[in-house]
C-alpha cells in the first residue's frame, strides 16, 4: 500500500469554521482514502461534526485548541494571541515538527502568513514568501505569484518567485519546463518597472534548468494562458487576481438578469440548460479555490475564507496534490540548481552590466 | 444656432488609418451634426475615403501631413520622426493653438502621449499627466485612473488623479460631488503601499469640495462600480485593465464554445438570441472605446488601435462629451479650489503628522 498523507487542518478558520471544514474533509477524503487529517480545533465545536462521518473520524485525529483566530484579527495579534496555542498556529506546527506534510487554513491570509513565517520560516536563500494563486485560463491553468504576500519585489526576489512557480508547475501540471513570464505593462514609453526589466535581463543572460523565461507578459496573457507561470509582485498580483474575480462576477450578473428577461431567453435557457451548466462549473471559483504560500520551510494552503465544503475539499485536493507530487522537494531541488549556476556563471555576469 | 464643437483627428493612426477614422467621424457626426473635423494625414490616402462621405466632407478640412507615425515607433522615435509635421502631432497641435477643442487619434499610446506632452504640456501644479479610462461596471460606468500614462505615483500625484478623475466624471456622468477610492490590496498585513496609505489619510484630513473621498477599494471593487472614480498608479491600473479585458474575452469564449456544442444549446441559443445580443452589446469593447489624457493643458483622446468605424466613432462621441460639458474648464475650476483650500488649510497640516 502507498504511504498515507498527513494533512493538518485548522478546522476553525473561514466564515464558517468547523461546519464547512469537516465536511470538506469528508469530500476530499472519499477522493483520495490515502489521506489522514489531524484537526485542530475547540473540541466541543468540532467533535459534534466530526461525529457525523464516520469514515472521516476513523482517518482524523482531532486535537482541541483553546484558541480560534477570528477572521478580522490583525497579523501581529493573531501572534500574540494564538502562538503556541490557536487552532492556525497548531495546524501549521504540524507541518514544522513533520506530522503533517501539509496545513490547510480557510483563516484569515493576514493572520495565516505572519503565523506561517514564524513558525515555518522561509527557506535558505529565499527572502519573501509568495502566494501562489491557481488562474483558469482558455488553455486550461496557469499559476500566478505572488498575489498578495508582500508588496513589491526587487528582481532577485522575481526570480525567486519565477523558481518556485517553476517547480509548483512542475508539480502540479507535470511539465517538465514550464513557461514562465514577468508582469508588465506594454507602453513603449515606460517599458515597466526597473525591477521588472532587470529581473527579465537576468532570465535571459542566464538560463535556468527548471524553467523556460518566455518574457514579458501583459494582464490579458493571464485570461489567454499564454505562460504557465506568471511573476509579479504582491500589490499588482492581487489586484489583477480580484480585478478577474470581479468580472467573471460581473458577467455572470449580466448573463443571469439577460436571460431571464423575456419568455423567448428564458425557453432558450431551459433549452441550453447543460450548456449554461457547464459554463457555470468552468466559471467556478471553489473548483481553484486555495493559495499557496511558496518559499517556506513547508507548504501551507489557504483557502477561500468564504468557501463552502465543496470549496475547502478542493483545497484539500491541491495540497494533496502538492504533496503527492513532492512540490518541496522539487523547490529545494531547482533552487540548489540556481544557485550552483550563479556561482558558475558569476564570473561573466560581473563583467556584463549588472 | 449653439456653437460648434471643433475636433481634430489623427487620419494616420490605429491598425487600419483612415479606413476607419473617417467612417468613424461620418458615424460620430450622424449623432453630433455640431462638429467640425479637421483631418489631419496624407491627403492622397485619406481624400478619396473622405469623397465617399459628401456630409462628413462638408463639415471637415483636410490638412496634408507627409508624416505617419507607424504603430510600433518608439515615443522617442516618434519625436524625432514626427515633431512638427506629422498627422498625430499636428493633431495634437490644433489642440494647443485652438482650433480645435479636442484631439483624437489611435495611434500608438507611447507616441500619443509623449507628443502630448511635449506639445501641450502639463497643466499648472501637475506633474504628470494620466490616462483615464470608462470601465463598465455592474451599477454603470467608472472612471478609472491612471491605467498606464506612467508608472508609480506618490502621494501628491494620487491626488492630482482623484482631482481629474473628480472633474471627468462630473463632465461625463453629471455627477455634482462623484465620490473617490483609491486602488489597494485588502491584506491587513501589509495594509497597502504606503503613498496609497498617505493619499488617503490627506483625503480624509482634507476634504475636496469637487469629490467625497470614499477610502480604499480593491480590484474586484471595479467591477461592482462601488465608487465613481478609482485611483491608481499606471502600473497596477494597466495591469487591471488588461486583465478585465482578458477575463471578459475568455469568459466570451467559454460562452460561445458552450452554446455551440450540442443541438439543445444551438436551439436554446436562437431562442434566447436576443439576450445574448443584449450581452453582446452590453459587453461589446467598441462601446467604451476612449483613453482620456488628462492633465495637460488641452484634451487628447487615445482610441484603441484595432477598432473598427463604430469603435473610432465612439472615441469621438466621448471626445464631445469631455468639450460639450467643459471638462477643462472643470478641472482648472477644481484645482484652484484644492490649492487655494490647501494654503488656507496649511498651517494645521503642518502641525499635524504631515
Amino acid at each position: 500500500m502507498a504511504k498515507t498523507i498527513p494533512i493538518s487542518l485548522d478546522a476553525m478558520g473561514g466564515d464558517h469554521g468547523a461546519e464547512v471544514v469537516i465536511p470538506g474533509a469528508e469530500i476530499a477524503l472519499v477522493r483520495h482514502p490515502d489521506i489522514r487529517f489531524q484537526i485542530f480545533g475547540n473540541e466541543k465545536v468540532v467533535r459534534p461534526i466530526l461525529d457525523r462521518y464516520p469514515r472521516l473520524k476513523a482517518a482524523s485525529s482531532l486535537i482541541h485548541c483553546d484558541v480560534a483566530i477570528a477572521m478580522d484579527t490583525k497579523p501581529s495579534q493573531a501572534l500574540r494571541q494564538g502562538r503556541w496555542r490557536s487552532s492556525m498556529w497548531r495546524s501549521i506546527e504540524a507541518v514544522k515538527t513533520g506530522e503533517a506534510s501539509v496545513a490547510v487554513s480557510a483563516g484569515n491570509t493576514g493572520a495565516l502568513m505572519a503565523m506561517s513565517k514564524f513558525c515555518l520560516r522561509t527557506m535558505a536563500n529565499i527572502e519573501r514568501p509568495a502566494i501562489a494563486a491557481i488562474w483558469p485560463t482558455s488553455r486550461g491553468e496557469s499559476i500566478v505569484l505572488d498575489v498578495g504576500a508582500t508588496i513589491g519585489a526587487d528582481a532577485q526576489q522575481l526570480i525567486d518567485f519565477a523558481i518556485l512557480g517553476g517547480a509548483m508547475a512542475r508539480a502540479l501540471f507535470g511539465i517538465e519546463k514550464p513557461t514562465v513570464g514577468l508582469l508588465n505593462i506594454g507602453v513603449e514609453e515606460v517599458k515597466g518597472l526597473e525591477e521588472v526589466r532587470t529581473a527579465g535581463r537576468l532570465l535571459r543572460e542566464t538560463p535556468l534548468r527548471s524553467l523556460s523565461y518566455s518574457g514579458f507578459v501583459e494582464g490579458d496573457d493571464l485570461g489567454k494562458g499564454t505562460v504557465d507561470v506568471v511573476v509579479t509582485e504582491g500589490f499588482a498580483g492581487n489586484i489583477a487576481l480580484k480585478t478577474a474575480e470581479g468580472t467573471a462576477k460581473q458577467i455572470g450578473g449580466y448573463l443571469r438578469s439577460a436571460m431571464s428577461r423575456t419568455l423567448m431567453s428564458r425557453i432558450g435557457y431551459l433549452f441550453a440548460k447543460s450548456a449554461f451548466d457547464r459554463l457555470r462549473e468552468k466559471m467556478d471559483p471553489r473548483k481553484v479555490n486555495g493559495g499557496v504560500f511558496l518559499g517556506l520551510n513547508g507548504i501551507v494552503i489557504k483557502s477561500h475564507g468564504g468557501t463552502d465544503a465543496e470549496g475547502f475539499a478542493a483545497a484539500i485536493d491541491l495540497a494533496y496534490d502538492m504533496v503527492r507530487n513532492e512540490l518541496t522537494h522539487k523547490i529545494a531541488q531547482d533552487l540548489v540548481h540556481y544557485h550552483r549556476g550563479r556561482y558558475a556563471a558569476a564570473a561573466p555576469v560581473l563583467e556584463g552590466d549588472l
